[in-house]
This record gives structure tokens, C-alpha cells and sequence, in this order.
């Protein structure tokens, strides 16, 4: 987390701001999730602002060593507390000051917030919601790590659901085994609410989980993920229950689709051509038109980041980037086909992180 | 959803908006969480705006018939797909401007957001973030009714967290049980992370969950809810493990807290005084320095939003608010104590949902 500070510094400069503001990425700099607040100057060390109540949550598990802690409201305090009565924005508008800042970037903020902070303190505020997204985009080694540690949470979570995957069972059923066994295993939970899509469901790409029974003749879609210190990971495969040839063709096309692409990452790709090399496998068979999304995006504290993986993107992918390749095709009233890995970029190619 | 559309239009003629544009609240407006967007004119009926991945789901789950759906990019389409080639900003814009819209009230965008939007749609645009908050307090039957369920839902899980509250297991696996039952009960997950807080643990009111073994002489802080079509449930009840009678007095304290502050909630109740009757109970101790948070929150389809319950409130209780009732104590060295009921506000008191 130190090297984010350190890191979100350099581009400070390269902006001429003299502080960031993050309301929205507290947890990436801070290192905890109590900071409601994280000002970065360009010299000097950051300040943490957080609520009375999570003070010491934030001393305990951030590194930042400046803690200021609000509260709504007059109240006793205990022994060597320091709080101030105040309102969290007119706390970080005496931050901003004390740090004698003129030019400030922020990550989220509505209009009447940032009116309010410029009435509490006169300075130019920028709103800059790509820089961090940008800066997020290449991992460390330790966030690889804890990436890596997600994925191989998931990983047995899908073996537990693969065990539930029988005709009779609810998909609620076995969305719970998978969650639990990831929760026991250190999950603090699932970066988005997991998949288990079946029969008319699996053709739809977002559907959650719903107390429908697994029947024979059904796909049935699972998608989850776990989290572990803050890193989401994200995986996909698809069952079949007696299926039909034409099911299993599903399944065919998009691992092939999945394998073409992954054959095209590496260091310096674009991003729109990994898609395209999916997008091409599915076409050929006519298909295209039940693909309706990209083939992958980004995951680090959110699981759904920059770089986006779809014709339109921009990116380009580059060493230690961490992305997902998941083709999906959805065909109505036959069914639903996805296989998600969740990759690490290396200079010649990617590791997979959960095969 | 439809009940709910109509009360924003009365309050979109109140203000002299002829249409809003939501942003956040879109499961509120149209059932589904497949809204990227919900524009609700004035006159005529809303119009749902989704990405063309969730167009089918938009139609299965929600009651809106006018469905627009985008792609980033352009791609073969279905048999009797109709999809905009642009990005959802330029088809927000788009609508509004077929629905001749002049001034637009929204709930949640940027500064960039707006910016773009009213250079695609020239419109006077008001951030409204408080409007729909305050509709959102007072709870329709169904509403009530989906509360109910996923409170009912939490007590399961509650009486199973109770079970699993052991010498030598770890946090993690007495959650893991509880959101197992509460998931195979139909919950959609729970809406903020389940805290199983024990020993040192119990004294951080945000604390999660953890691999620490829960030992002898701890008291565990377990607070958790369901989620139940869209609607969040919150409940915490405090374990001890062959507790010393200062742990033990610390339970005592926060249910009599719990049970002034229950006894002052009714119908013009403030919502101060409510939080003050707790508040007092836990002074007369002299632990008031020990009590940093408000004693509750209304719960809907966020598990914190208004009313608040705290010293500085300027809330009214109302008949059909749903609200929180949990003071807490938090003695560093000894343990935490918290005791959260759900009730719904009646005419003459409440009726409790979670007892």
C-alpha cells in the first residue's frame, strides 16, 4: 500500500496537483477498510479520516500512521482519544488546508459535495476517477499474490459446486456449498453475487442464483468469485446435465474460444485483438450474435477494472496486468455457455491463476 | 416498483422537473437489477435502460415495457433485436431528449458524467441524491412484507451462528455456517460483510470475520443480515464464552439500552430521542465514552440508509419506517457488546421483525 502512495505521488507531479483526495479508493492506499478518507500529499505523508468508531480498526490494520478521526456529534471520549466534532467533509477540508494544499485531485464526488468542500476550503479540485483505475492496472508482486491466493480460493470453491451440480438440487444449493467452503477456506466474501444459472437462466449472462431445481437436459452456468485481502478473483465454467450434442457444442465453442484468445496474451497485445481472436472462433459457426459481451476485463479490489477485453477497447495489455478471458454464448430456449479463467500478463504470453 | 414511480412523479411536479434520471436507484424503480439506468418522465410511463447482455433479464424481472438496450460496439444481432450502437450516456441522452425533456433531476453522476450528458442533451440537470432517500423511507405494504422475509431469513441464521458459537472454531466458519442457511433459505447475499467479532476482535464495532478461534473468556459480536428481493435485514446478538461479569454486565447494559430506545420508537417520535434513551441507560454507568455510534438506521434495499438514529438527527419517525434499534459498548480489554433488533414503525410504537 505504500507503493500505491508512492506511486499515486509521481503522477501528483506529473499533474500539478499538490494532494489527492480519495473517497473511493481508500482501501487500495490504506490498506484498510475503515478509512472513509485518504488524502495523499505530494510531499509528505498521507492522512487517514475515518469515523470515532474505526479508529482503532484503522490503526490496526492500515500502515498510515496519521489516523483522524470525526464525529457527528459531541460526546465523552476515553482516555487519550482525539476526535473532532465535526462533519467528515469539514475534517478533510482542514486537512486539505493544514497541508496548505491549492490544487487538489479526487476519485468520486458529487456536485454538492465538492461545492461544500471548496466553501470549507478554496482550492482547485479536479475530478480524476481514471487516474487511479490507470495506476491500478499493474499489479505488484504482493498484489499478484493475493490475486493468486483468491484465485486458488475459488478454484476449490468451483470443486465444491461441481460436486453439487445434480439433477434436483436448487441453484441456491449450490451457490451455499461453494460460498461456504470459500468462506471457511478465508473468503471475506463474493466480489459479485455468484452465478448458478440453469436451464433458462443459463442464458442469461447476469442471473444470480434462484431456489430453480437443476433438471436434466439443462447448462448450468457458474460464475463466482472469492476475496481475499481486498482481491477479487472470478471464474466461470459450465456444467451439463444429459445434455443435448447441441449443448455440448456450447461448451466446445467457447473453451476453443477461450483457448484462442488466451494464446493471444501477452506483453504489448491489444486487448481488442484477445476479443477478436474469441469473437472469430464464434463466428465461424454463426454465432456471433449470441455473444452479446466482452471476452474479459481486469480484476484487482473490484473485480471488474480496467483493462476491458472487447472490440471497442483501447488497451493494451501489459506484463503483471491480471485479467479474466471469458467467452460466453447464449442461446435462447437451447442454453447458456461461459469458461472463465482469471490470467496473469508475463512478457511472452500469461500464467493462468486458476487452472 | 410501479407504486414507487408514481410517488417520484409527485414529487418531479412538486419541484418542476419534467423527468428524473436514476442512477443508483434503479431496483427500486424497476424491479430488475439488470438497469443500467431508469428515466421516469413526468408524464407518460419510464423508459429502462440496459446493456444489451442484460436486455432479457430487464423483461423477465421488471415491470417496465419501454427497454432500450446499448452496445459499445457494433455486432450481428438476434432475430427482432433493436439495439443503439453508442454508449449508455448517448442513449440516456437520446431518451431524453424523444421525451422533450428541460429539466432533469438525477440522483448520482460525476461532474464528467453531467458534463457529457448535457453536451448530448442540453437540459437543465439537478443532483438530487436526497430525493429518492426520502422516499424511500416510508416502506409500502410489499415492501414491509419482503423486510419481513429477510429478516426472517437473518433469525434462521442467527439461531444457527448461536449453534456454531464454540471454543476452538474460528470466525469464519461460524459466518460460513450462517450465511449457508440463510443462502439455502433463498438469501441473495448478504448485504454488508457478516461480522463474527471475538476477544479483541469484538471491541472494533466494523470489525469482519476472521480465522481467529474463538476462546474461553470472549464475548463474539455477531451481526449480520439476508437479503430478500432486493431488501436488506440487519441483526447482531452478543455471545459470551464463560464471560467474566464485567463481559456479562456489558450484555446486560446494551439489551436495556436496546429496550428504552425500542420503548420510545412510535410514530412522531424524534429520532434523537429515541437514540437518547439508550444513550442515557448506558451514562449512568459512565460507559457513554465506550458508545461511539448512533443507536440505529433505517434498512430498505440499502442496509444503511435514513433515518438516522444518533444525537444529531433531525429525523421523525414515522408510521411504515423500517428501522435498526443497536446500541453498543466497546470496552478495549474487556469486549464489545452490541444488540440490534429490526422493527417497523407503527402508529402507537413498533412491532419488532427480527424477535
Amino acid at each position: 500500500m505504500r507503493k500505491h502512495v508512492r506511486k499515486l505521488k509521481d503522477e501528483l507531479v506529473k499533474r500539478g496537483l499538490d494532494a489527492f483526495l480519495a473517497i473511493q479508493n481508500t482501501r487500495y492506499l490504506a490498506g484498510t477498510t475503515a478509512a472513509k478518507a485518504v488524502i495523499v500529499p505530494t510531499d509528505g505523508p498521507p492522512v487517514l479520516i475515518c469515523s470515532r468508531l474505526e479508529f482503532d480498526q484503522a490503526k490496526r490494520e492500515g500502515w498510515i500512521r496519521d489516523v483522524r478521526a470525526f464525529s457527528r456529534w459531541r460526546a465523552p471520549l476515553r482516555p487519550g482519544e482525539r476526535v473532532s466534532f465535526c462533519e467528515p467533509l469539514q475534517l478533510i477540508a482542514d486537512c486539505l488546508r493544514e497541508l496548505g494544499t491549492r490544487a487538489v485531485g479526487y476519485d468520486r464526488g458529487g456536485k454538492k459535495f465538492v461545492r461544500k468542500l471548496r466553501a470549507a476550503h478554496a482550492a482547485s479540485y479536479r475530478e480524476l476517477p481514471e487516474l487511479m483505475l490507470e495506476l491500478r492496472k499493474i499489479k505488484s508482486k504482493e498484489e499478484v499474490t493475493l490475486l493468486q491466493r483468491a484465485a486458488k480460493i475459488a478454484m476449490n470453491g468451483m470443486r465444491c459446486a461441481a460436486e453439487s451440480v445434480t439433477v434436483g438440487r436448487t441453484e441456491l444449493e449450490v451457490a451455499a456449498e461453494a460460498e461456504r467452503e470459500m468462506r471457511i477456506a478465508g473468503s471475506e466474501g463474493t466480489p459479485f453475487p455468484t452465478i448458478v444459472a440453469s436451464g433458462r437462466n443459463s442464458w442469461l449472462p447476469h442471473a444470480s442464483a434462484t431456489r430453480k431445481h437443476l433438471r436434466r437436459g439443462e447448462l448450468v452456468v457458474i460464475d463466482f468469485g472469492a476475496t481475499w485481502g481486498g482481491y477479487a478473483s472470478d471464474m466461470t465454467r459450465t456444467f451439463a446435465l444429459s445434455p443435448t450434442k447441441k449443448q455440448l457444442t456450447l461448451i466446445g465453442l467457447v473453451k476453443r474460444a477461450q483457448k484462442a484468445a488466451i494464446g493471444r496474451v501477452r506483453n504489448g497485445a491489444k486487448a481488442s485483438n484477445v476479443d477478436k481472436a474469441a469473437r472469430i472462433i464464434i463466428s465461424r459457426v454463426g454465432y456471433a450474435k449470441f455473444s452479446p459481451h466482452g471476452t474479459g476485463h481486469g480484476v484487482g479490489m473490484e473485480v471488474h477494472e480496467p483493462p476491458g477485453l472487447a472490440p471497442d477497447s483501447k488497451d493494451i495489455l501489459r506484463e503483471r496486468m491480471v485479467i479474466t478471458v471469458e467467452p460466453g454464448i447464449y442461446v435462447p430456449r437451447v442454453g447458456g455457455a461461459r469458461w472463465e479463467d482469471m490470467v496473469l500478463v508475463t512478457k511472452k504470453g500469461c500464467k493462468s491463476l486458476t487452472a
